[in-house]
């Protein structure tokens, strides 16, 4: 499986075009074989272990992993309560947590609230440890299924223009994948949110310096008919002062079938989910709908990682 | 496995008799193949994943599926905290749990509080769904267990007289199988409860309309000489406006071994389990005491509906 | 595999020396085993099936037991919920639920905060249960895995000389362990503990009567110098009355890098964990440490008796 050289999947900034391409090329050959009947992949991690240290529950991340690992035929040991290790009444630290599951597993996905807590076990951790998202930091296996969708719609990533939609400043998801899209030529962002959750200034500098163009709007109906993808998040109510504004924003920002109508007949639509009603559930059967085929992405992307990670 | 044309499992009405016949001798297959020591099914559902989505918890049903799962060399991705998933702060609908859930397994067995919700999950999932219990609604492989323990122990369920016991009102199992009955000949079924907690009236109105003889009664100690089957359940004491009228009823339906004595010699007590003092331990011994069995009979029956519908 | 002639592990009691000696070489051979590219062992319980049941959650010892029989090949059924079984709710016995779980499973782990429920299910259980903890009671396979590591570092157990640390009033480790050194000959124990939280007079009797040398000490220091290994324990605040107490003691008997330096060279350093600040971070890396390794051996004892008692 030759230049993959990463022990450890803890940040998007981890990686460059060339292992994006690996990741990319690994998944594909994941979906390909799970719709095999006589799979060739059914056993290829037969006999390892994988530890879901998940502090945090999050049954879909962690089913999305679990199923990647069982269709590569590995074991499974599980806990969505893992915070009870470092209960204030016990006091263990993170490090030697880490230090004990890595004797039992041989890889480790891991949850935490904690910003870079995964970078801190990957310091300490003798086998492979996967960031499954740590608080407001990353969560870089999303962003990776973000990217392959694109590159799945489009088979070319180069030159698609996006627009991001709903929470900037807060979305994690939205974070990652303006860095990851860096990687790429010819990108157009619209940045579309209200005024009180736009993007933050570190990416839009770090994209102008990339050389990546950009856009505010706050008019989706504009930015509708100019892009390849739309990609909605939640507007969450407890980021607006005045209900009023809440009740507003999240009008201008629902992606019903109308708005739908306003795109391209071959962009696409995605959204990390779960979503609550920035898409109506009339919005699914529009073969520009993907946020489910998203989804399942995940576990295409997930499998490719524990087998470039496991079974080098 | 011929005509099991089934796709999900999701309530007692979708059995007729020949299901039911399918289902029980599959059930058969298994008990028997589980008795050899070179298991010809030990692998027969390898490769595939069963998903337990437990939106409450209830560890002896969810274990029982696992193992039945587990004895087929099948895989399990398991969570007692579903509810999650659904929690007011994400919104997130159990459709949409279900269409991202059936991309990462093949089958997903769900517990549920909500009445009806494993059939929404069925209409929208693209595996087969088996309904574990929702709500106050239905548990349909309770009631399969409960029926095969009533041919396995009489051979043709054809004839049976039954009496079942405790709250009648409230009781998910005793309804269930009430309605299942129905499907065989000659079948007597006596209601011996409190007044506070007899059955329902939309059962008993059906079972006359299926020509199912039945009675209801409030002295145990009549009904005991009389029936092939005692089928207990608890008296819950919430149901009691006045402590003293529940002290009284749950005193009146015991089934101690002095009142075991009263029974048939080859008469068999059931119970869907968990007890509390509805049965006394003392009667374990007796050879008339089924309902540890009956337990069992839950691993044999899902078995049967997985290999069903997974392997046909 | 000759004279394992346990069928459950519920207690330390239960071990003699000739037994003590089988699950060591076993281990030794578990050990080997997962240093091979070509596992003997790999599949040595395949189609067997472990049930997990935690009524209080302990990630740590549950994922060493599942650790162990995922890497023989087995399958695992898991909850740390199962206090939810016996819940006043529904009040279910310890003994209803063996009774149904041994259905489900080849063997049961079980963690509970009452003592001796392990031995009360042990007695219901048709197939072997295995304590991993039950309150103040017993934890013996730590008692095990403490043992094993003693005999992996000096290779001979007779004639070591040990300091055990710390809260020895209410450390149901150190209880254990000196129990099972009664098994070994010229054995020497030093208590080194505040005031507080000494040694209970029946385990010094014990020893007494079974020619064990022992003494108590307060300061750690005299002590470092005299022993081969430093078996350390968490302080607990709440067994102080006055703040200031604790504050002073913890200090005595925080095991820093200075004091290490006090140890014989090829001394060692034990710790059940998790640790708080009685050891600090810096010792880790001191060749004494060995709690991490201890840990680890946790795996290779609990894969013995889990392949002892299934695969006779």
């Amino acid at each position: 499986m030759s230049a993959f050289s990463l022990n450890h999947v803890y940040e998007s900034q981890q990686f460059d075009r060339s292992l994006l391409d690996i990741v990319f090329s690994t998944a594909d050959e994941m979906k390909a074989d799970l719709q095999t009947r006589d799979r060739q992949h059914a056993d290829a991690l037969k006999g390892k272990i994988m530890a879901s240290l998940f502090y945090e529950p999050s049954t879909r991340t962690r089913f999305s992993f679990e199923s990647a690992m069982a269709r590569l035929g590995g074991a499974i040991l599980t806990t969505e309560n893992a915070k009870e290790f470092s209960s204030a009444a016990k006091g263990e630290s993170l490090y030697d947590s880490t230090h004990v599951m890595c004797g039992y597993a041989d890889v480790i996905v891991m949850r935490h609230s904690e910003p870079g807590s995964a970078k801190t076990a990957a310091e300490v951790s003798t086998v492979p440890v996967i960031n499954a998202g740590d608080g407001s930091g990353q969560h870089p296996t999303q962003a990776l299924l973000d990217l392959y969708t694109l590159k799945d719609s489009f088979s070319n990533i180069d030159g698609v223009s996006i627009a991001m939609v709903g929470d900037l400043k807060y979305g994690r998801t939205v974070r990652s994948l303006s860095y990851l899209l860096t990687k790429y030529d010819k990108i157009k962002i619209y940045y579309v949110s209200p005024d009180v959750c736009r993007m933050d200034d570190d990416i839009k500098t770090y994209l102008t310096q990339n050389q990546i163009e950009w856009a505010e709007e706050d008019d989706l109906t504009k930015v509708l008919p100019l892009v390849d993808c739309v990609y909605m998040t939640r507007i969450q109510k407890e980021r607006f002062h005045d209900p009023e504004d809440y009740v507003h924003a999240a009008g201008k920002y629902i992606l019903d079938l109308k708005k739908v109508q306003m795109m391209k007949a071959d962009a696409i639509i995605m959204h990390p989910l779960p979503r609550v009603d920035e898409i109506p559930q009339e919005v699914d059967q529009d073969p520009r709908a993907r946020y489910f085929e998203q989804a399942l992405n995940g576990l295409y992307i997930r499998m490719a990682l524990l087998k470039l990670l496991l079974d080098q």
